[in-house]
């Protein structure tokens, strides 16, 4: 198996996603908040590329069915129902109902990914799923979603985790960034606090209040899902 | 001091590069080639993007004053008076002489830096050098040029190795990805050989033959210069 990472959403080119299969990650929060909803029990999820666009798509549904969400600058945008913390994404909040929702970095990695043969949805709380679903594909891209057109370590180690519980059943061919990746993984493999102890978004969100969401987001395989991006009307199930 | 990295020539924005203290790295062949140029008394370097437009610059000086160097998938260019490795840059070749060289990366790192502030020339070979240089800087980028539009760990390397020595005299901030680069460096710090077992391609050239370019690349501060790029001219002394 090939494994490439990509290490932020400005860094790829469409050749390195095309035909390939992606597994889209942005930890901190949007991956992980569309876990959180998927699970407990949201009907789908619908990325948005601005708040403009998140909401003329949730104009397409019945105002009961659907529910706007995301966050510029890690905050709940004004106007929408919930902002981009897993923990309000709650079975009461939004069981049965399309969540639309825009992120800043994860829906730009979903978004470059268009031309992949397959996209998944990955973070902690779904490694073990997401290892389980792509153990026989030929070509991986771990896509790193970053922030703000950066690199982040969150996002990075959780790659290396991916690809770390991999590499104990198959041969994996890694990219250099791979490689790099995996190599600062297993300075402490069993300690993701310590690993992402410097990480400056992990920081920032910390200090504007968002520590829960933070250990909530670091839990390893907390669920059993691996979602998937329908390439045609691009919602998330 | 803030130190960014950029993992490759084509994860650049202008604004990562934009008034910054730019030290260009590209290990595995041209900052190590332009390196040993100017230290066997090469007058300047004139970076070409293409091989046509190497032809073109040379057309500017007397045919005695210029040697024409750089390659294309690691080889000589046909009508090229030299390649890409440093060892051809003798004395006896180059002393005196203008050298317009056209590289894969390393050019198109620099052509990404004209922004900066200043650009400077790094390598395994001037790295101490390097440090000296840029120790009282607040905004320093090291630029990896990268291999095929993708991170190469030569590069990653030897911005970890400046940053190190930067770290033991200074307080560093450093970006994620510096971060990574840093953890990974400190695995083996002192054995450069077994941190880049892996390096693709570092283990393309061994295979074309050229593992003496290797060899000699990998050595830690043989020189002693940090040559400067003129922004106006765009030559390198």
């Amino acid at each position: 198996m090939n494994i490439n990472v990509i290490p932020y959403a400005a860094a790829s080119r469409p050749e390195l996603t095309e035909n390939k299969t992606v597994v889209v990650i942005d930890v901190l929060r949007a991956t992980s908040v569309m876990l959180t909803a998927l699970s407990n029990g949201a009907r789908e999820i619908v990325p948005a590329i601005s708040p403009e666009e998140a909401l003329h798509k949730s104009f397409l549904y019945d105002v009961e069915e659907v529910v706007l969400g995301g966050e510029r600058n890690a905050m709940k945008i004004e106007g929408f129902h919930l902002g981009n913390s897993p923990l309000d994404y709650t079975e009461k909040n939004i069981s049965g109902k399309t969540i639309v929702i825009t992120t800043t970095n994860g829906t730009k990695a979903l978004n470059s990914s268009l031309n992949a043969k397959k996209v998944l949805i990955g973070a902690f709380l779904n490694a073990n799923a997401v290892v389980e679903a792509i153990k026989d594909e030929d070509e991986v891209v771990l896509f790193c979603s970053g922030t703000n057109n950066s690199f982040s370590l969150d996002d990075g180690m959780c790659a290396a985790m991916i690809i770390n519980k991999l590499s104990k059943t198959k041969e994996v061919h890694l990219t250099d960034f791979a490689r790099l990746l995996l190599t600062t993984f297993r300075t402490n493999p069993d300690n993701l606090e310590l690993l992402l102890k410097d990480c400056y978004h992990l920081n920032l969100l910390k200090q504007k209040g968002f520590e829960k969401d933070v250990t909530f987001c670091l839990q390893n395989s907390l669920y059993n899902i691996v979602p998937q991006m329908n390439l045609i009307n691009k919602s998330i199930q």
